[in-house]
């Protein structure tokens, strides 16, 4: 982290004050991690005020958690463990001295919930609040989006639609439930389940970001082979089935639909069993659903009944 | 990088055409790298417009480049070699749809002539263009600012001020000199000077991006020694000759006040001649000057004759 004079070097002053030992690496430009054995993972992951998140929905600790745990999410899905984030901030010239402060604060309890630690980060003015965090992991065995096969079984961590049904209230101007809060504003990222799905033999992994719909499509399109998921089956998060009955639409739908659970769709050959993926939920304390299998063919084939339904994908840009 | 729907892979697709064959790491949400041996070095640098750069000051590939530039310059500081790059990019709604491949571009060319990839990415509207670079490197023996003792000679690479003259121009309204264009909009990161320099037993480096000024006072602290640099031996860039005349300053204090020139300057063991660091200088290509050296004590303390002064750095919050 850059130590320039004045403003810049009391902003820094006031995150090293708040993150304490663990800033130890801070202060070169360079955070300096020795190599073990296994395989690099890397990965940066870009939060915008206004685009990803609003100032008046999230705290500041919240908005450095959401956005750590979003990058982390993408090491789960690698099978990774997670080394380290280096974090820049574009902090609005009008913020609080210690607001950057703030940020890494919630940066830093993400981080830890899975192992890791801030490495370094630098800090900018600019219009708006940004929040751009790099990863590090290592894995033994990186699993990409591009190794699934016909026959290979769906598995999703966790539950769906929280995050979703948190967003909902906060747009109707309401206080969503403390499960929807905690789903939309510190969601958990599945490392110990990403590594133990690799460990498995996971054959394809992504992380739900921009709902089910959506990023299924592209693990069918990087594996080349055809996603048939049951919808009836996906696990619809508790605080989902309140704003599914209010928006009129089958849970799971809504669960489908919603963004930002940062949960894990696996590929895992048949040869997992469900005895497997019980020792798995014991292990890591986190729910593993079968929600479907991979068949020869393209493209993701949502069932629900004896419907086949097309649901949409979410674009920041649009 | 997100292959999301819409907008936004129109982008990531403009970008992908743009790198070609480089962009095969990227469509997973991480970059993976085989581990090799020594130490992995990572860090971040933000470069946000109307605070780092200006729009119609630069085009956007030296965008790209400068931003790319400055990360890498922090390696080479480090002494590592470049492995590659991430690059997060925030985009104006207003953006021509081939805008960030123009960026992409410049930020390739800048690792390629570093001998590193473009490992990935990320993709966000946003108020302002802004570029945050994370650099990965190795370093078989990274080289910090904390290790210098007194009786190390200090060195510095290339010449200093160019990018300051082009500065001095640009906000004349005046095109700059072709070479004070290039040291302001081409910066190279001297990550070759950096690899041989710690080979050769550097104990200490920083890259100049504050103005040796400010940043030697970084060396100097972390280091706890003290730094008596000659200012009258600065390697003073062509292009700042006439800027210095027009300013009606001493062309070393001109120099020494530039920011962003991303040279290293280096504290080495007096056992490293004039003899070595010519020989250096014809395998890198790049000049190395000695300007001063460290004592027991603590400060910077630029001479100029018989004077000392005080150089101010230089922050972006001010």
């Amino acid at each position: 982290m850059k130590l320039g004079a004045g403003g810049e070097f009391d902003r820094i002053r006031a995150v090293l004050q708040r993150l304490g030992p663990d800033a130890g690496f801070i202060g070169d430009d360079c955070a300096v991690i020795p190599e073990g054995p296994g395989t690099l993972v890397i990965s940066v992951d870009l939060a915008v005020e206004g685009v990803h998140f609003r100032r008046d929905w999230l705290s500041l600790e919240e908005i450095g958690w959401r956005a750590a745990a979003s990058a982390l999410s993408d090491l789960a899905a690698e099978g990774a463990s997670a080394v380290g984030v280096m974090a820049s901030l574009g902090v609005p010239a009008d913020a609080a001295l210690d607001a950057p402060a703030e940020v890494m604060a919630g940066i830093h309890a993400a981080v830890h919930a899975v192992g890791g630690r801030v490495l370094g980060g630098d800090l900018s003015r600019s219009a708006q609040w940004l929040v751009d965090i790099s990863v590090v992991g290592r894995a033994v065995r990186p699993v990409t989006r591009a190794g699934a096969r016909p026959g290979d079984r769906l598995w999703v961590t966790g539950a769906l639609g929280g995050s979703r049904a948190g967003l909902a209230a906060l747009r109707r101007g309401e206080a969503p439930s403390v499960e929807a809060r905690s789903a939309f504003a510190h969601p958990v990222p599945r490392v110990a389940s990403g590594m133990a799905l690799a460990h498995a033999g996971a054959t394809a992994m992504l992380d739900l970001s921009d709902g089910l719909g959506g990023d299924a499509s592209h693990l069918a399109a990087a594996s080349s082979v055809g996603l048939h998921i049951q919808l009836l089956q996906l696990p619809v998060a508790g605080a989902a089935l309140a704003e599914a009955a209010r928006a009129g639409v089958v849970p799971a739908v809504f669960a489908a639909l919603g963004g930002e659970d940062y949960e894990l769709l696996a590929a895992v050959p048949p040869s997992f069993s469900v005895a497997d993926a019980e020792a798995m939920q014991r292990e890591t304390g986190v729910a593993l659903t079968p929600i479907g299998e991979c068949r020869a063919g393209s493209g993701v084939h949502l069932l629900l009944g004896a419907d086949t339904i097309t649901l949409p994908g979410f674009d920041h840009f649009a």
